[in-house]
């Protein structure tokens, strides 16, 4: 008798063992079919900027991190401390020697990184821009600001502050290429879409707080009755303001900025900038880091053979801060 | 003794039970962490286009399938069959009452379709536009081709092509802006980058065979020399083909085309045609349903909240098709 209760014990344990071996391998089974997109913790996808430590890339980064965690994988954090093209290249080809999932890059001069990103293209590593393009190499997609459509909304948001007429004037950096695009979109804009509006003054503001105060003193003592200003630039944007406040007159020119630093925002909170342009930098890193993983993942190809893997070119957009939502581009 | 077996039996029957269920847990756990992109089968994605049948849009529907598939959710394939406006409101208004999880449409029109675009939006439906915007409406992206950049690399190889040399001439549709911007784009770049290159006539195709093909006979007739044809639509460019070919000369002029239906690859795989330039459709499917998805799921609430939730506008991208790759590109 007691035989046969052990006989019954292992039946029903064995029993057991299977039901719950059947548990889990269909569990498997349900996370096959239906696996959505899902990367492994050991493929390593390799963020790199120049000047690291400013605050403009703290939303880039965290975009690729979203997607990194939405996708089960790593990312890490490289780059230049300064604008040292020399040391920006030296950084890639260490990270091209240690052969990650992919890199995005933002490149600090249009020509001079393309051998080197050309390289890790070449050694099967899938690479795109971010933010910075190098228009000539081999990286599959660029994802950034598009800089004329960034003037084009400043231009609208000037119209509306100024009720669409008057007189309104640009500090710019016109032989750099992005700023020569924002000011042209500004440009065309206020001549196309507002016939009381005038642009009658384009200064060059060299990038730089001090220069672009200057520019603005002379803006305001040609134009007595300037309605606006367009900072293409966040230093021009404190400079313009700095000049516009100790000019002290009654009725202040508008001023539109650009970007999201801690000093522009408090400016725009204490209403001396009247609204910034903020870029769309966290949709950089995410789509950047979902493009490497598409890339990698060969997610293209079930597609017809010769088309582009990802899109070539992506507008990352722009959002237009006053001091109705200023309190959400603080960084957090 | 007996009873001690039964014991010893019953604990490591116990412990086996325990190690499996452990086993299965963990397994829970690992897939919760590590969970990737993942919707729910029931989440509906729908594909508007107008002209259904048409092969051009076989390609942006795989890709949208291809999404849908690697992210775990259905998708539904609905539009007008003809080029009939009010049949696309129609539709669209059909769709939005079953409140989709997501829309992506091509637009007939640029501006009549965006009352209808609102209403889903504010009803709360992501929506984007592919391959034909409607640039007022509150959709969040549009995908598509950049169709002045197309007109550059249609001009860079016509320069390959001719040896940048010789005269070359358009047969367009002058009235339609995306066939204007290609025009622009060709234009533009044969007089920037190829000096000993000229463009000696812009002519109305009118997107028809039969005009085209009288478009390009006059070209023969009053340019002997002509090097290349650029005709930016594939009703054109097989009509630029049958005045060529009939035409007879021994040097023939190269012809370019635009996209990627039978007619137009079957004449380059004879040689009638030397290129024709392929959309990346692949791409305008499969991206919108990510952006879709990402925008249903919330995907942006980590970031900062004015931000554009997804880019604003895509380039998928432009592939020269020629005689050495045209066999990828038949419809499998």
């Amino acid at each position: 008798m007691k035989k046969i209760w052990i006989v019954y014990l292992l039946l029903i344990g064995f029993f057991l063992l299977y039901v719950l071996d059947y548990r889990s391998q269909s569990q498997l089974n349900e996370q096959w079919k239906t696996a959505g997109l899902r990367g492994e913790i050991d493929e390593k996808y390799v963020m790199v900027t120049f000047q690291m430590g400013i605050d403009y890339w703290k939303s880039s980064l965290k975009g690729f991190e979203d997607a990194a965690q939405a996708l089960n994988v790593s990312v890490e954090y490289r780059g230049s401390t300064q604008r040292d093209i020399h040391e920006q290249i030296t950084v890639l080809e260490q990270i091209i020697a240690k052969r990650p999932a992919g890199i995005a890059i933002s490149a600090i001069h249009p020509v001079d990184l393309t051998e080197t990103i050309n390289k890790a293209v070449d050694a099967g590593i899938p690479v795109v821009l971010f933010d910075s393009d190098a228009p000539g190499s081999k990286a599959y997609s660029f994802l950034g600001t598009n800089n004329y459509s960034s003037g084009v909304r400043a231009a609208q948001k000037m119209a509306e502050l100024t009720n669409e007429s008057g007189q309104v004037a640009v500090v710019t950096t016109p032989n750099q290429q992005n700023h020569q695009e924002r000011t042209d979109g500004f440009l065309a804009t206020i001549q196309r879409d507002y016939p009381e509006m005038k642009v009658v003054a384009v200064k060059n503001g060299k990038g730089d707080q001090i220069y672009s105060r200057q520019s603005a003193e002379e803006i305001l003592q040609d134009y007595p009755d300037i309605a606006g200003i367009f900072a293409t630039e966040a230093n021009g944007g404190i400079g313009v303001a700095e000049a516009v406040r100790e000019n002290g007159r009654d009725q202040r020119p508008k001023i539109i900025s650009f970007d999201t630093d801690k000093g522009t925002l408090d400016l725009v909170k204490n209403g001396d900038i009247s609204a910034t342009m903020a870029q769309g930098t966290w949709n950089m890193g995410y789509w950047s880091l979902q493009f490497l993983f598409s890339l990698g993942h060969d997610r293209n190809t079930a597609q017809i053979a010769g088309m582009p893997p990802v899109p070539e070119q992506v507008d990352t957009g722009i959002t237009v801060v006053t001091r109705h939502n200023v309190d959400d581009y603080y960084a957090k």
